[in-house]
């Protein structure tokens, strides 16, 4: 199937729970109804998002913190186990520049290791927290086999990282911020201080698509998180959503991986 | 009348008056104007919305701080003899994450003894200021005898509390930011800086509540303020909603008291 | 005619020029461009608002700060000969939180001494800068013989201010945040960082309009900035908006003196 | 042909790449995701635009800080050959705010430069960074021999910039926020934290345009960021937009050279 006969479709989706609070500021650890925004993800979000899913035949990307995974391993094997891709997402899910070189370090290989031991198989796709990365980030996930990065913005189509000119063994799936759940429905810890309603946020990724689904060599890569995302009005605009790219007959969902293996 | 034949409409509404801004910032207290956002609710919004409630057959539960208590007692009385719920809501609006442990408890048992004087009767249902919680909360409601709270945000549905796995007296009326008027109309002291229009809101809430009313088990859980939602075009806007509410023939209106005896 | 028949419609505008930045901040004194949006309000848009207003047939009340009052001496002759309110606007448009009370007092008496050297006429109506009070300023008031007020947002009709239950020769005519420009179309200097489709507006207003037009005793009291409404497709919103709110048959424009009349 | 028959529609387009981010910030030097934004308009959005601008024939004004044009020479020369005016925007995108007199001036004057060493022209027209002036700013511009400003924001038609009522030979072409992408399009980096639909962005150019092509004198002048517009779904809304502006009969699509030869 050549490349030019079908449109990728990436679902990428952080199941951060606590983390996306403690992450951004420990102190959030003593404040336990924020916390509980996090908590929904597991409690409430999780299952009918994964049936979802499944009813619109679609396996997505979830990027899961080691500290996330540590505490709730059965949503990691769930996950798992329904054919979605797990993929690491730090461990603790403080930004990079908050870090030491060392620490830095750290955290990238425990946030690997923690999802290993819970599902048997390392992660080879990696998202960082906030979107950030430092200098050595590059060189830092060459070194622990990380093959996909669902990071960086400059780019419409998956592209291979090179340094000096030369091909390295790290694909990039570009994301864009208005491809993404959070601005619109992240509320509290000052971040994102405005609720839009589902329709507005779908006609923003619909008008996007479809100039998308036009372009030569362009993809589709929707990043969701589980606590936002996954409330029943939301749920349900993301199914018309999903329902409406599965419409579009060049569409193929593919995991992070899958999309991948295209790219030279 | 079995759980899965009703879907419960919880109403909480806060009457802050000026503790929403003095509770925030003392230093409000030496500027009227600011203050005078805060006694609108008394001075006009009170009364065209105990109206409304009472056309469309709804009995709701208010949130008083009682230092709100203290200076209108007769809106309290007023409340409390058209058969809604009097919740306390703190003495005086502080955050938690402003106080010390000593003076949390001083404040949460002023607050319920200010509307027990008022009213004859002692508050069971309680809600923090802030949506903020600190580590001892919940074993000073405990001793107080609250029984009911609306805080968290980690459920669709009402759940009891539980200390090591055992459950305790204490049920939670989970609640959500996209579900409350202050997202969407505060302004002013710089928290909430957009001002939506109020046909906007209703279609975010209407979105929710129609994927709500068709999962088993959901309830419909609506926080106003009356200095918010006590605007004209904005109570219009309210009657429309809950009228749509009632329309939906599994629909009852309870109040927090009520909407927890349902739960084991 | 009886208040029963009438209803009263202030339109107030705030001719701030760039009095609105230099204000808020002595340091934008520096910064050109930023100022350049205060003088968009004499030379673009002052013009085509007083022609809107005749066409109209709408007096409206404008509130200017002596500093600029100062500085554009000819605009404010023009918006008295064409027959609308000249109304005081602090001297320096600074807020009273930045101000002692020295200076509060100062700067209150040199802002209506400076319109008063230009028109001939003392203004008797004033509004504080962001609409701020400090403790002392109702007695300041009083002592410079101003007799209607266009700052609180206690009320949704006009009343007659009080000092121990004592009628005072102060009438305040109530604002809200709500039916202003400034939260959907004020953008730079951090204040306010999103801007608003006109049309939109003009559906926040109208739907708050309709409903305060069925309440006994409400007015509607609109809050302009010439540098925000006087762009071109604002200013045609506008005039949508005025002509649909003279289509119903009760409505009565006044200036802020007029409708402070009819208040006891 | 006489002014009055004409409408002329300038359209300017800041080709920042990664230097809105670093001349705001230099520690953005070291956020290789938060730069990647920035590549975004080379890698992805400069070719498209391009593309649509011949399709619609529209020959545009870019805006190119040196840093850009000495990092990216092709998509200058690429700019250039396609007939687009090639015009300064500081060397290093810093805002004048940070900057020292003596700095202003060689930022000025290397931004220049840079682009005339590329070009074989040196450029005319110039934007500041931020759209910020300082007290000097007019004498460095005279002093370059700079002969159109887009800058200012207090008329809707061009005028000659005037030091004591003597005509410079300095044309500034006024800009308004509300006519520019970046109120809403930009996020990250705290700046703007909303992200609207294009369709709604249409509407408020729309509504603007319709009332300033009623008016004597007046031009319709856009501002548009690469890394913003260039994606898909606003490159469609832009070329709906653009083509709507074809359509009325008085339009001419005009470069700030050309626009500002017919001010006297």
């Amino acid at each position: 199937m050549p490349v030019n006969d079908v449109f990728p479709v990436v679902v990428g989706i952080c199941l951060d729970a606590e983390a996306i609070w403690t992450g951004q500021n420990p102190e959030a650890a003593n404040r336990p109804v924020m916390l509980s925004q996090g908590a929904f993800a597991i409690k409430e979000a999780l299952g009918p998002l994964l049936d979802l899913l499944d009813a619109v035949r679609v396996r997505a990307t979830f990027y899961i913190p080691g500290v996330t995974a540590d505490r709730y391993p059965d949503a990691v094997r769930t996950i798992h186990r329904r054919g979605h891709e797990v993929a690491s997402h730090t461990y603790s899910h403080r930004s990079v520049l908050l870090l030491s070189p060392g620490n830095e370090n750290a955290d990238l290989v425990r946030g690997i290791e923690a999802l290993a031991a819970i599902t048997g198989e390392r992660p080879l796709t990696w998202r960082s927290a906030s979107w950030e990365w430092s200098a050595q980030t590059l060189e830092l996930l060459l070194a622990e086999g990380v093959t996909v990065s669902a990071n960086f913005h400059d780019r419409l189509r998956p592209y291979r990282h090179e340094r000096d000119g030369q091909p390295l063994p790290l694909v990039e799936l570009p994301v864009q911020w208005h491809l993404a759940d959070a601005p619109y429905f992240r509320y509290g810890g000052q971040v994102g201080r405005v609720i839009h309603a589902a329709a507005q946020v779908e006609a923003i990724w619909q008008e996007e698509f479809d100039a998308l689904y036009e372009m030569p060599g362009a993809f589709y890569h929707l990043t969701l998180h589980v606590q936002l995302i996954g409330h029943p009005g939301r749920l349900r605009m993301l199914g018309r959503h999903l329902r409406y790219l599965a419409s579009r007959h060049r569409v193929r969902f593919l995991t992070a991986q899958e999309a991948a293996t295209a790219v030279p």
